[in-house]
């Protein structure tokens, strides 16, 4: 219980603050009690005896959820004396005067004070409750898997744990878990259930990357006897997977208790579609600004595309434009260069004028010699459209009159990767006018599955040092190709090289989920034919035998009887971040680490200590290692 | 699903076995369709169509639980098929005829099919569930805490994982948790909720110890505004935590379907009277079996035990009895010095003579003088009793008749550590009978809080290497003292040095729970006091400045305003264990270590790859680490 306090002569009032919520005292009469209560410090711990009574109707407070009672106190005990004077008082926090956030990092456990923040640890609490309580009425099986396991060679980077060796033998580590997936594959194949779920502790060792916690939680699902493809729009496998995690998303959004609902079935997107729309393969449709393909009908190899910025008036009057400026900052590159992208005005009371504009722009972005007729054909809807800038899905909640000025031109249709330079520019431009309208982005949530991504890339900057030059997997190399691309997968294969057109080619049965333009879900069917997991090490991927042998034992497990079998995981921090309307995932984990690493409050990591005896020394020795310099 | 066969000529009968069970398919007609089920190799994956009939009276099968139907099988398809020789095939494993561990950890992915130890993991994932459920309807939150923590100068050894750090920069580490002890205080402190709980996943790097994890799980709980001291036999504070625990428990002890019940409160005994009855702190009273101090009656300084060795007649005639040979070898110590333990043959019939011998021979190994009426009257209960070796409570399932013919002697009272030599005898006596006899341990489950712990100790070997002489804390330098002994504590510290017989006598607010002689949880009431806090840290443990620092943090947290609070951890793993009737807790973790911490499953830990570029170096060097040789 904690204890701001409103102290009068012969009458206090105390507010009394737990978890569960905060009270009114009323303590009268003796002064000496009062004077107790006057000089006991803000935030120290009491105990309390009354009785709760109804406030007078005129001191009733409608805006405290116990504002119609107070607690008369007959007798009080102080428990625990906080110090006079703390770092900060969270109590007297709200969102405009918080203090900096190392500090409340430093004393976290101070800043767990503050409602709001308690409230989305509370709600996580729930949330997961809620989870688990779903997953279990659909017969799901929870199976905790090794967090300390062995370097893999696909994946991020790891964090390791040095384990004591006799002296003279090499150094010999585990690697924490960065995911589940191959324990959760041994236990499909392993039959001991067909449906299995898991909270994962999951540890990656990425630095340099906003928001992102070196341990995360995600809650790892993955089904066996898993149906093969299915109707449109849904062409893949793994349907179930699908079902249950619209159950699953629909229990936890419930238990969050949020006030817009989601669709009761999630629309279906392919990657192809919503990397030409939106330019991202996780896009934000909260608002419009959709990317016009404008070489799609021309049939032009190096497509034209056209992104429409708006220049809005709101309902209530005030536009929504972005200055010459901003544009300009808008199309700058970080590194300095040129950005391939151009822009240019035009108005919309002459379309014939605009087009001709666009069409001569565009010769130096693109080789599509579109006619001024075409062009205009293209542009019509964005002229005269009146929700340009409006949710992607009807919203009567953001009322607008658009009027456009800028188009802006790229080319390159996209073939791989997670987003173009169309579709940054696409969310930048939206960030900048959001901090100005806090309209622009729709209320309502907007949720999605993308499906039929490329089973492999050349184009993961993030692997390109595991991978030398050679594919690698969209996604792990354990998803399975598109039922309908198997057979050409397999003529790749058989050519020497293997044909790249034809791997470029290939979808996997890969499928995310997109909230709100962030991926909350991935997973995938996986491969249950040996024979074809193997071709894909050795044939696609290149993997040495050495590098092959570090799958020996899934290998193994999919010719033993493996049934076929798909999952997904869902990022719990990430979703729950949305789940408290909050943008940072710090402010739903107990006890975060800082986007560096480091944590403030219990100071790590941390130098080995350096006992009297060496210690450190005697530690690393043990490991078999010593420092470097 | 799985698929053991069994076909003749026209009809096939074939046990098909997926996670639910095991049902007969029926194949007949068709001889290409039996033709390709009979060259379908064992353990392959098929999907089957059909209509499940009635058998005919004359094959229904009691044994099976689908026995009295089978499904007529109208088409059937094959999903992946399995190699022609496995490893091993777990359908044909029984108990008796089980593959060696090795073989079967290899393979665990095709251990798991054993329906044994299926239904184990499925038993975990039921168990656990309760257990969330019951802690939920509690109002209950749980808070996931950092498995990246710092390094703490107390508890066992640690798993260390080192950063990347700037070159030149002394290498930097977390150390993986070894229980959420400080964030859950911490958490208290915070007031997000008053009451936590977690299922933390923990790391010790300890070796050598039979039937350890390097990592595990236990269930941690904690709460605050916790009551002070309470009424005899629970004669300490954190009621509300046993109560919780005991419920706990039981919906666990539910949700595994156990047979046998426990009672409604677990009986409460302190350490002094376990450590005196059964020289161990966690005793197992499913065998009695007990210990008599010879000395407590007689005031001697060093005391005279007597444990009773049995010479049993069991209902069915057979005799519970120890050759001369195997008492000589349970007296045994392992490292071969003798043990202070003697024994000696009496006869029933003349408890003078045996009395006499015991004097005599007491005097070997005490310098109690104890004459010859009183020890015959301290026999007495012994040479008479009918329920020697039956469990310490009534047990109507094991009637004997007890015959007794050897005495063993020891000297010291017990006053720390978690077992005497006698206590240990008492164990190795029981295990060489059970060993014979099975009917030594009762069916019935013995449960029991032990509390009152001595608060310090110079007796703990396992942290020798830290404590270098000091007085060490029995459990946590954050247990509170009994209410009772504060004052006395106080006292002690105002000398200087600290008064070393008061400090030994300090007893703790500890509570463990034992079940079946196993210790399946442990907790206490914390020090919420930061003085009481900071003196035990300086004064007591005679901890450095830069030691106390450590605990920075956890003292200001308690100077904020921090409740009174007081918690435990449950031992999952070993609790599944008993409820899985099973000794190994290996027997219901998916993917288990070995005893030395080695995975030869996914073949961790391993020494980092060399790959082309020297990765190893690379890797090490990012962390400031190199090869020690």
């Amino acid at each position: 219980m904690r204890l701001p306090r409103q102290v009068s002569k012969q009458l206090a009032f105390v507010p009394l603050q737990d978890a569960s919520g905060t009270i009114q005292l009323k303590l009268s009469g003796d002064d000496s009690v009062l004077e107790a209560m006057r000089s006991t410090p803000l935030e120290s711990v009491i105990s309390v005896r009354g009785t709760v009574q109804a406030r007078a109707d005129a001191v009733k407070n409608a805006k405290m959820r116990t504002g119609d009672v107070e607690v008369h106190v007959t007798d009080w005990q102080l428990l625990n004396a906080a110090e006079a004077a703390l770092p900060f008082y969270p109590t007297q926090c709200h969102d405009t005067n918080l203090p900096k956030e190392s500090l409340r990092a430093r004393y976290r456990y101070l800043d767990l004070r503050r409602v709001a923040l308690a409230e989305n640890i509370r709600r996580r609490s729930r949330v997961a409750h809620a989870a688990r309580c779903f997953l279990h009425s659909r017969y799901f099986t929870e199976i905790e898997t090794p967090v300390l396991l062995r370097s893999t060679p696909e994946g991020a980077r790891e964090f390791l744990s040095p384990t004591r060796v006799p002296q003279g033998t090499p150094p010999s580590f585990y690697a924490l878990q960065q995911s589940p997936q191959q324990p959760k594959q041994l236990l499909m194949a392993s039959g001991v259930t067909d449906r299995y779920f898991q909270f994962a502790k999951c540890f990656r060792d990425e630095d340099g990357r906003k928001d992102r916690q070196p341990e995360f939680t995600q809650i790892d699902v993955e089904m066996s006897f898993v149906a093969g493809a299915d109707a449109a729009p849904w062409r893949i496998g793994g349907a179930e997977v699908r079902d249950t995690v619209e159950g699953l998303v629909h229990a936890m959004w419930d238990a969050a208790e949020m006030q817009e609902r989601l669709p009761h079935s999630f629309p279906v997107y392919t990657y192809t579609q919503v990397m030409s729309t939106y330019g991202s393969d996780k896009p934000d449709l909260r608002f419009g600004l959709s990317i016009a393909e404008a070489a799609r009908d021309l049939e032009a190899e190096q497509a034209l595309d056209l992104l429409v910025l708006p220049h809005t008036t709101l309902a209530d009057g005030s536009t929504l434009k972005l200055s010459a400026r901003e544009i300009s900052a808008l199309l700058q590159r970080k590194d300095g260069t040129r950005s391939e992208i151009e822009h240019f005005k035009a108005h919309r009371n002459d379309p014939d004028a605009l087009a001709s504009l666009l069409l001569q722009k565009s010769r130096h972005v693109a080789s599509v010699q579109p006619t001024v007729a075409q062009l205009r054909e293209l542009l019509a809807p964005y002229l005269d459209a009146a929700n340009l800038f409006a949710p992607h899905e009807p919203d009567a909640k953001l009322p607008r009159t658009i009027r456009c000025d800028v188009f802006v031109a790229r080319r390159n249709l996209p073939v791989h990767g997670s987003s173009t330079e169309m579709g940054d520019l696409r969310l930048r431009i939206a960030e900048t006018l959001a901090a100005r309208y806090r309209a622009v982005y729709s209320a309502v949530p907007h949720i999605m599955w993308v499906t039929e991504f490329p089973l492999f890339t050349r184009a993961d900057q993030e692997k390109q040092e595991l991978v030398q030059g050679r594919w690698s997997s969209s996604h792990h190399p354990f998803t399975a190709p598109a039922a309908q691309d198997v057979p050409r997968l397999l003529d790749a294969l058989r050519s020497a090289p293997p044909d790249a057109t034809a791997i470029a080619s290939i979808h996997g049965q890969h499928y995310d989920l997109v909230l709100n333009g962030m991926e909350i879900a991935g997973g995938s069917v996986r491969i249950h034919d040996p024979a074809l997991q193997e071709a894909i090490f050795r044939s696609v991927l290149d993997l040495s035998d050495e590098e092959t042998h570090r799958f020996a034992h899934l290998l193994h497990a999919l010719k033993c009887g493996a049934p076929p079998h798909a999952g997904i995981a869902i990022g719990f921090d990430r979703f729950m971040a949305i789940l408290c309307g909050t943008s940072s995932i710090r402010d739903v984990i107990a006890f975060p680490k800082s986007s560096s690493g480091a944590d403030p409050l219990f100071a790590s990591p941390a130098p080995l200590e350096e006992g009297p005896a060496n210690e450190m020394t005697g530690q690393l020795a043990a490991y078999g290692l010593k420092r470097a310099t």
